[in-house]
């Protein structure tokens, strides 16, 4: 297991701050190395479990070139939450924020609790730093992602943190498009967390923690959880379904396909940003009672694909590339003009590629008895605007009408925390 | 794998009703022996995975004395929809639904589609029978477990369906209970699925598809996804852990523990009844910001037992027996006389234990920020009376403070069906 704590310099007390900015200080203070984070004598069978990357434990690394978890295989469950900053939160409020979240994320990311103290470790007259829950839980492929909204660098006009001149001119509110019906209080967010893991447990304790941890420097905007990624970013992983019964992730970029990622997902600058990505996130409410009573071809001509085995309409298996020139016994396009993956295929907008990364989500039901269940699509790619192609393409998609855009939000991604440092570092430098 | 369609007579068409009435037929008209459930060619790798009980894949059968999702090991995620009967619903409709749900449920437990021709192997003209978001995944230890509510049997004084006489004095709407916050629209239901599985997409995909199948004639009243089972019934199953941060289910009835579900869990009558049990479910919101603030042996002290071990607080580990008797150095009860489990265990309410089987929840933020968390209590007994003994008996636990209770249900959990009738066959009988 790598070593998870970052050097002492980028950890240094800031006074002032409340308890919980002293997060960092708790790590760094027991002297650097700290493999427990478990204190009590009593619970060796936790400790265990918990640092020990089994066969349910995938473990990754949290400092790198890139954040983990863009390019890194999906996991199962998804936890995600839009942060605003506090009225009153200063530039170092910023600073001691992103600083406190990289330190825990680079713990709870190796199975750690999210200090040295832990859940349990701490002084029994003091709430424990950790909430628990996660207690004995391996790592579970856990990665913890963190992205910068636009209002972050100006809000109204205001550059609260000192940062407006570096905002990114790609990074700003994306347009409306056309049906698209947007609330506006699941939608923006000046900082994000994704936390992703292949037990949503592990997902929660992470984002709950950062959300604790945030306290009285930033809380939560909205949040939301999914299961069942609809992607894939490994050759390993079984293609998997959306809720529409589809196979997603097919055409997807891979994260080893390093020409790709290079070409279409790692932002080339501003210089803190170099490496990094940019996230747009759309919560789409897919009609899904409309959608199962339309016969099977009417499904796969919406689609361009067959449901069973993933294959382009005009013929082959899932990974035969489609041929849309390709006529069929009735002299029609094999795949419509106005199929879904033909819109949204890279030939008909300038090689323009998405790396995708949603996840499924049902959160209870309407009145009327419908689940509210839906896509939220989750995409990386080096420069906003190439969603923005692809989502304007899309304006004319059969499959608009059994779904609705209903949340949207862009972050700007920094590259990945070198060691001893912390992500977003380079913004202020 | 047990042969999973019920037999002929059990599975009739019965005309008027909508096409999902007639899945039942389906099946059974293909002769009986129905393995594939996918029809076509090209998904040989689907049909493959499907019906493998492969390492992730525990199947287990529906047909039996008891429902299954009782006694067996709880799995780690839930779909649950409470669903009322349309209001022109028939005494057959509720039959056939039944049966539908029966049929629907004995394949999907089994890793196959709702019917033998699925989501892809019917008449491509015709909407397909199977939603086919778990195509090509395996049976994850599915369990679906079916209920019936007070309402069912009579509602506003009027007998719809006939089994008004039939109803257990037992059936009945829960008192309320001091600090009750219930919603009504999160509460109640003249029916209930109960879908677990280890895989999310397994259990969503099974409350859709029931859900459909119902549609004419019952429709979901409310619904809830929830994760990290709180609680085990299995030695062979790890404690898990509640959103306290508390390894939850410690001293929880077991399923292989047949004297103890004899005398607790099982219902004794009427004889329709014998062999099932009552489902009490209570939606739990717990306030995790000021819990999070609590010092640890505060925490330790509301709860009775240790955040690390679990043991309880008058020594041992996660398995000795409480002692309540036992004082501290300052003389006062090592097990507080207001903690959670001193309140609840059996030696001070009659010997009562409930088999726990709930699950965590997070359902999004409250506009402060607040995760919308809690604990989704679901808890099998033999009279739900035996439940209200507890909740009262919990009415001055030190959890309170930190705990609203804002959902509440109750239902009759009828035996398992034999093989080739259905679940609430002995109802009609
Ligand atoms: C609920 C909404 C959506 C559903 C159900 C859906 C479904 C699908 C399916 C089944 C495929 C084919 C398999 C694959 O290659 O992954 C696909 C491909 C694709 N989708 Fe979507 N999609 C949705 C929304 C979007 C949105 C909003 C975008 C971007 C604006 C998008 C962009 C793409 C792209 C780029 C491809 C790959 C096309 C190719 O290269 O062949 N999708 N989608
Ligand atoms: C959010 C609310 C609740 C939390 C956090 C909670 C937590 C716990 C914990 C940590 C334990 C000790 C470990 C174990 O034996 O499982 C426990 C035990 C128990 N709880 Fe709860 N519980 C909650 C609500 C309830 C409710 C509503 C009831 C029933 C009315 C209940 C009944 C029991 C019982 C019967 C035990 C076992 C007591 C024994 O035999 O030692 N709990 N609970």
């Amino acid at each position: 297991m790598s070593e998870p704590v970052p050097a002492e310099e980028s950890v240094v007390p800031r006074p002032g701050l409340s308890r919980r900015g002293l997060l960092g200080l708790l790590g760094a203070g027991a002297g650097g190395l700290v493999v427990g984070g478990l204190g009590g004598a009593a619970i060796g069978a936790a400790v265990a479990t918990a640092n020990a990357a089994d066969a349910t434990g995938v473990v990754h690394p949290f400092f790198g070139t890139h954040q983990a978890g863009i390019a890194t295989p999906v996991q199962a469950n998804l936890h995600f939450a839009a942060f605003d900053m506090a009225d009153d939160a200063t530039r170092d409020d910023l600073i001691s924020l992103l600083k406190d979240w990289s330190y825990a994320a680079s713990r709870m990311t190796q199975g750690l609790d999210v200090s040295a103290t832990g859940a349990v470790g701490g002084s029994p007259d003091a709430p424990p730093d950790d909430t628990g829950e996660a207690l004995g839980l391996p790592a579970s492929a856990l990665t913890i992602t963190f992205g910068l909204g636009p209002d972050l660098f100006e809000k109204n006009g205001v550059d609260r943190f000192g940062i407006a001149a570096r905002r990114p001119d790609a990074l700003k509110l994306l347009p409306r498009f056309v049906g698209d019906a947007l609330d506006p209080a699941a939608s923006g967010g000046e900082l994000c967390v994704q936390a992703c893991a292949d037990d949503p447990q592990v997902a929660v304790h992470a984002i709950r923690n950062l959300s604790r941890i945030a306290f009285g420097r930033a809380q939560i905007r909205w949040s939301k959880l999914g299961f069942g990624r609809t992607s894939k970013t490994s050759s390993d992983q079984l293609t998997p379904r959306n809720l529409f019964g589809y196979k997603d992730g097919t055409a997807n970029i891979l994260g080893d396909d390093e020409r790709a990622l290079d070409e279409q997902v790692w932002a080339a600058g501003p210089s803190w940003l170099a490496g990094g990505s940019y996230l747009v996130v759309r919560t789409i409410r897919q009609k899904i009672e409309p959608w199962d009573r339309q016969q099977l071809t009417e499904q796969d001509r919406i689609i361009g694909r067959s449901k069973g085995e993933g294959a382009p309409l005009s013929g082959g298996t899932e990974f035969t590339e489609p041929d849309f020139a390709k006529k069929d016994a009735a002299g029609q396009p094999a795949i419509d003009m106005h199929a879904h993956v033909r819109l949204a295929h890279p030939d008909f907008n300038h090689g323009i590629r998405l790396l995708r990364r949603g996840y499924n989500f049902v959160d209870g039901n309407d009145p009327l008895g419908s689940l509210n269940a839906g896509l939220f699509f989750l995409s990386y790619q080096s420069d906003p605007q190439r969603f923005v192609t692809i989502q304007r393409a899309l304006r004319s998609d059969l499959l608009n009408e059994y779904i609705q855009h209903t949340g949207s939000a862009v972050f700007a991604i920094p590259p990945g925390a070198k060691q001893g440092s912390y992500v977003g570092a380079g913004l202020f430098a």
